[in-house]
């Protein structure tokens, strides 16, 4: 998979490239225990800081994304992300709810937002 | 309206402050032209610093939800909220995709993702 970053944006490189990796499990581009590049290796091929690779990576292991075997170095985690629980089900509906929240004040219908998810589930889809 | 405040959870007080503003215009608790306490007088009210509710003000007066006056005071969008642009499209699908691709990780079904937005689409419809 290809990792591109946008140096302007205003989302930190560490969250640009950790919703990359989650982007390449949901399309199945990356498999459980496939290996990743380890931190010195992906700094220097993106021309980042380690410690910004290191934040994104320790994040994505304590999400349970991927792991970070001392030999084995960064693999995918082998036995996939763990599934939705009622406490990802209490965060997901706890984010959902302000951006909702501002959908209905700018007046977007409940079918153009549902229409709008049910595409971006097609593309996690369509790529797979 | 009532604004309560979670002072264990993580999200920081202006940004709870801010989501409330956002939920009650959304439920039609605060409507257009509404007044809202000044910053001072809500500070006060909910024992918190001054600077805290400026910034949750600042940001809802940049994103089009109040107006601050300096003779009227602070007051909801008397013209209600700018409608969704092509602008707000794009940002709530950069914001949706990431949260889609984790919840499809942890195997949430496009079935069970569309019934929570439903649900918390309902919760600002019932209680307006």
């Amino acid at each position: 998979m290809f990792l591109t970053l946008d140096l302007e944006s205003e989302d930190p490189i560490y969250t640009q490239l950790k919703q990359q990796i989650i982007a390449g499990i949901a399309k199945k581009e990356l498999t459980p225990g496939e290996a990743l590049p380890s931190v010195r290796a992906l700094a220097s091929d993106l021309g980042i800081n380690l410690h910004t690779v290191n934040k994104a990576y320790q994040q994505l292991k304590q999400e349970g994304f991927i792991l970070i075997h001392r030999q084995k170095g960064v693999v995918v985690h082998p036995e996939g992300v763990a599934k939705a629980d009622e406490a990802y089900f209490q965060l997901l509906e706890k984010t959902l709810h302000p951006i909702i929240a501002e959908s209905i004040c700018r007046d977007v219908s409940e079918e153009t937002f549902i229409k709008l998810c049910k595409d971006i589930y097609q593309t996690y889809k369509s790529e797979a």
